[in-house]
């Protein structure tokens, strides 16, 4: 898919999946493209775990019943990062939640541009410690956290993505408008 | 461009570039891939001044003359996020660095499928208050702050992207391997 269309169709998809699996190697090119995200000073923050055991994945969607997309998916990408940042730049400043993020976006349009969806499910982890269970059941180290998960599947459902703000709301040239 | 290729071509620019303006059309576009990113909750908390206008290129560019593509760039993509980050999940969560990475990515992404290069600068924006002079200089309001700059143009040097390590070193399937 040409990068812009899997720019703009990407959305974080919230509804049914299909009752189809994800193909091991699509996972892997998924993966793939988050490890060829950028990383502060190269260092390559994230590890990743690919949850596409049958009995493993029904475990982490029963975690949360409510949100449809993670319910029924059909495989997971647990993002994994230091629980304590380690500082790369300058003696203080550590880039994890960015090195993360841009590994969690290239995935995300690997995904749409692969014709599944999928989500970015973050906060959640955070509430009621969703983040050590799944932690302890994918067998991460105590010293590292699960920072994202993003369930993913082929979209049994059409989802209207949310609206965005027009380019003038939120972009100027050469001088902030308020 | 395709999706993969962009991914796998992208890369943080440090060489120079050459003494040709980057189109209006084009930072257009660039900064709609910006726009185009996922945000926690929707909050589209990131803005962007585009500068390309050459005296105020030019000031910017001189601010870091031992970063070679920084010196000589064409253009740059501030991009701005609160001082203080909003709360917008649970009463206490934010995703505001989220939301200006995947920003960053995308944007990252459109220049290189569009032929030109960049890169990510962000840690030396919070050294010597950089950041400060750069947002008073676009007139970005006091109670937000330039999180990242890109600067942009056409190389005219081949640089070698940053070595990655392999897959196996990263990721795994079901469970993590120490």
């Amino acid at each position: 898919m040409e990068l812009f269309e899997a720019i703009t169709k990407r959305h974080c998809y919230r509804g049914q999946f299909r009752d189809e699996p994800v193909k091991r190697e699509d996972l892997t090119k998924i993966v793939q493209a988050g490890l060829d995200a950028p990383s502060g000073c190269n260092r390559q923050t994230t590890t990743f775990v690919v949850v596409d055991e049958p009995k493993l994945v029904s475990e982490i969607a029963k975690m949360h019943p409510a949100n449809k997309g993670m319910f029924t998916a059909k495989a997971f990408i647990a993002c994994i990062i230091n629980r304590v940042h380690k500082p790369v730049y300058e003696g203080t400043m550590s880039f994890e939640v960015e090195d993360c993020s841009t590994a969690v976006q290239n995935m995300l349009l690997a995904i749409t541009a692969l014709g599944y969806a999928g989500g970015w499910i973050d906060g959640w982890l955070r509430v009621g410690e969703h983040n050590e269970t799944i932690g302890n059941m994918l067998g991460v180290p105590q010293d590292k956290i699960v920072r994202v998960i993003i369930p993913i599947g082929i979209p049994a459902e059409d989802v209207k993505p949310p609206l965005k703000m027009p380019f003038d709301e939120r972009a100027w040239f050469n001088k902030y408008k308020l």
